[in-house]
């Protein structure tokens, strides 16, 4: 049986309250857009009028695919644990951006092919070396699934009791976006042209060729579970299509919920995590602060799916937490405005006519 | 005549070296979208392929507008020097966000109504006690023109003398998104109807009485200079509909182009400012980095004349410099990925196939 989480829904009980304290600072109704919705939800999720984001914690979760030898990325896989010790050594983007914004990072390695030497910003969680190649037979077991789920999840806990209030999730490993284009066509029934885009920077007849490892895989499974995309339980859409990093991640959004947290969801792959996430408890998606909107196709479908407004819109596509970071400090300044503005009556501004 | 400056256009002799270094960064090409212009940009204002923003400082420009006496904003002039006190005590929108980055804050009064009391954040270069009401008469004479132009100016060389290198720009006016439609009306040609949005918060009937206002006041300019909207000079446009502020902001981004030092242009009203320094020296928008697409509903047709990717899509609708100092993280993450992340080479990870 697949882990079960227990989300409850956020209380409306201060929405009134949050609502008034928005609108009485000395700016026009509305005038801070996206930055009032922002400082609503966590206002919300922290069931407070004065919230504060004071430690944030990025967490990367990596894996390595098996469908990888199908030809599904324009990088070689090696590049998973290079791109970790990149990450570790602090030469990546969201190492950069993260010393950047004062915000702790920790690599997560649930499925790295190889075994990755010791650092004190990994963490070694790891449940395979690479989950199965998809297109032959199911990606994970059960067992496995369940073990990437708790990952997630532990990381999350640790986090807590370290006294972060905010997770940001990022993900490496190369594949990945074609593994959650065919997590996603299993979870939705959309057809894998649809959901499969060009990744770190496939070609259009790259594109195509991963379409069509997606199909094929999605037709293996179909026959084995004998159900069409789209009517296949959570665990069955782990077990044939999962990835190990996708997993952890819904894992750790799910506990993230759990606790009251909220966490910044990245750019495509972490978003199909939340989409998993939203199939075993639909309430974790009021926790969730979308980061960007990345330039993979299906991204944006998705994302009007969740009814997202997200932060960013900088044609990123590079994964990693990248655009989660990259949004923090907006997030942090919804939070700023909302502590530290004025309101007309304290300003002895006057107010509209 | 109009107060000269001397822009030249920016060198490509680095731009080869430039992107070269942004491509060997760890990611895939491209990947990092809108920071990797914004990188290119600032590189080749400072003609290095170590860039650099160590210091930044935000200014905000004051006035009033005696075209509100008409009703063209949904707020009271006295809000002007009421938002001006609510910067200096730290309680504006822009004010949080400038202590957020660590960015210093000043606001230079150019034109306010009323005097206001000495602060060290305020800058008192008062060139009238607001502008003529445009409705009626000219709003300006050309040497107020030139002493608006002259104040911003004179900012940039004090910011620069203090070791600042990239200026942040907003305004405060009663009634100056009107004024903005008036004066990007005159430039252009457009009809108020396209030019004229909600401002602050006028519902649709403001909306159409200030279109109305405007489409007077230049009806009232045309049969004195005899010229149609869009054929006027430029100190045409700004002695007949002319905003302080505007102007100021105007000056201040050409000193800036010709000191060359980059810097970011907020919303509507000083993307107005920027079409008209860029009527006077048009290399001055090489220098301009956009940081925010408002939901004013000119505001997206300018950006587009300017082929200009602004960093946010929040509708914001403030002004103040709201937008300039929300965008600086990101600014300054584009410079940090440039500077900071491994290539290829030095963290041995293998590129494409």
């Amino acid at each position: 049986m697949l882990k079960s989480f227990e989300v409850t829904a956020l209380s409306g009980e201060l929405d009134s309250d949050i609502q008034h304290k928005i609108d009485f600072k000395t700016k026009p109704p509305g005038s801070l857009g996206g930055l009032e919705s922002i400082a609503f939800q966590v206002a919300r999720i922290q069931r407070t009028l004065v919230p504060s984001l004071q430690r944030a914690q990025m967490l990367v979760f990596a894996a390595d695919h098996g469908a990888v030898d199908q030809g599904i990325s324009a990088f070689p896989q090696e590049v998973t644990p290079q791109m970790v010790t990149n990450f570790l050594a602090g030469g990546a983007a969201v190492s950069v951006f993260c010393r950047q914004h004062s915000v702790a990072l920790k690599v997560v390695d649930v499925g790295v092919k190889v075994d990755l030497p010791d650092h004190p910003l990994l963490s070694k969680r790891k449940v395979a070396y690479a989950s199965q190649d998809f297109s032959v037979a199911p990606a994970l077991t059960l067992e496995q699934v369940n073990q990437a789920l708790e990952a997630g999840a532990k990381e999350v806990e640790s986090a807590e009791k370290s006294g972060v209030d905010i997770l940001l999730f990022g993900e490496m490993g190369i594949g990945n976006t074609g593994v959650s284009s065919c997590m996603l066509s299993a979870m939705t029934g959309q057809a894998p042209e649809q959901t499969a885009g060009r990744g770190t920077g496939l070609d259009e007849q790259g594109v195509s060729r991963k379409a069509n490892i997606i199909a094929a895989s999605l037709q293996r499974a179909e026959a084995e579970l004998n159900k069409s995309i789209g009517e296949w339980a959570p665990w069955e859409v782990a077990t044939q299509v999962g990835g190990l990093e996708v997993l952890a991640m819904s894992g750790a959004m799910l506990r993230c919920a759990e606790l009251g947290k909220p966490f910044v969801v990245d750019g495509f792959i972490c978003t199909v995590a939340l989409l998993f996430a939203s199939k075993l408890q639909s309430h974790v998606v009021d926790y969730a602060i979308f980061a960007h909107q990345s330039n993979e196709q299906a991204h944006q479908a998705l994302l009007e799916y969740f009814n997202a407004e997200p932060i960013l819109k900088l044609d990123l596509r590079l994964g990693e937490g990248s655009g989660a970071i990259l949004s923090y400090p907006i997030i942090q300044s919804a939070v700023a405005f909302f502590n530290e503005m004025a309101s007309f009556e304290s300003a002895g501004v006057s107010n509209a006519t």
